[in-house]
């Protein structure tokens, strides 16, 4: 599918899409226009459809695209059509935010482990899952096949995790922690940060 | 400064160029290249240099950029360079890290009031701030001059806490609850999901 290189901002529009198509799902919706999309997500439509050409002909001209078929195909382009195991390290605020989160969605990105340094919260539960020392790290993600790791612990801890993770063999890390981290290349790192989304909104206040 | 219409991916990404180049600064590094910048953000040094192009000449050829000016700049840019008051609705797990995090950041954009509809929380403080009433909204928005809402509550109530905010005068809104709000075009609105940075993390797995 893959037969031109495409660029990281398409990549991180299409979940954009997803969200939004599931959305109509949900609401009963068949058929969408690149028009209406556009509107919705303050995207220009022309984008829109040259994001998605690039994987296929997904829209019919005057009907638009079938929602349900857009979801499966996006699904397929960022493969989640399999299933993904996540871990998260840090039971905090935003571990405990990030764990109801994934609970309330039908997804096929699960956190299936929860990891903590405290021995106070070790052995307690979280969205029915329960907090394991970090120290277990290593085992559970062979274990439980997880490929996936998310950092939610204060940023001076941020690196260290980073490497336990790597080293258990994980494949992508999401980083909540305000810190930036080294990446040794043998892993994709994506930053979360509520401070980007906060910023570029204060560029379109008049 | 805005002589043509820059794009939301632009505008999308400066804050991205502006975190790495605080972090940069804290590391007492004085200048830095395109490329150093483009390998670190994983985006295409060109693209970086067209983006900031857009708004005036800020590197010199064989020297690159000085972080301390460009940080200024960006700043300027985003409109970051004035104080913007911002609120926060929700404080559930979500908000106490939302809060926290806030606190611990140097920023422009600070949260000076947290409002919940839980009576048990009102009155109970997070990050040195009192849990006021959401009946509270509109009178603290005005005394407080408040231009920023970001929203933490669950699905079902964020569309009325939207609508609260837009009639209290609320000029931006942060939306971290997964629903789609429907947007009477008065704000500007801007969606936080920690699904999307997962989704697209996804594609890049082998």
């Amino acid at each position: 599918m893959k037969t031109v290189n495409i660029s990281e901002a398409v990549i991180r529009r299409l979940p954009i899409y997803l969200r939004f198509l599931v959305h109509l799902q949900n609401m009963g919706i068949k058929t969408v226009s690149s028009q209406e999309l556009g509107q919705k997500l303050d995207i220009n439509p022309a984008q829109i459809r040259k994001d998605l050409a690039y994987f296929g002909e997904f829209g019919r001209k005057g009907i638009g695209y079938e929602v349900q078929y857009l979801i499966e195909k996006i699904k397929q382009i960022l493969k989640l059509d399999q299933i993904i195991n996540v871990c998260l390290v840090g039971a905090g605020h935003l571990g405990h935010a990030l764990s109801n989160y994934n609970v309330y969605q039908k997804d096929n990105m699960k956190i299936v482990a929860i990891f903590d340094a405290d021995p106070q919260k070790i052995g307690t539960k979280i969205a029915g899952l329960t907090i394991l020392p970090v120290e277990a790290i290593p085992e559970t993600v062979k274990e439980k096949k997880i490929r996936v790791g998310i950092i939610a612990v204060p940023a001076p801890e941020a690196q260290k995790v980073a490497e336990i993770l790597v080293e258990a063999g994980i494949e992508g890390i999401l980083n909540f922690a305000p810190v930036s981290l080294r990446n040794t290349g043998k892993v994709r790192i994506h930053h979360a940060d509520f401070t980007t989304e906060l910023h570029s909104l204060a560029y379109y206040l008049e």
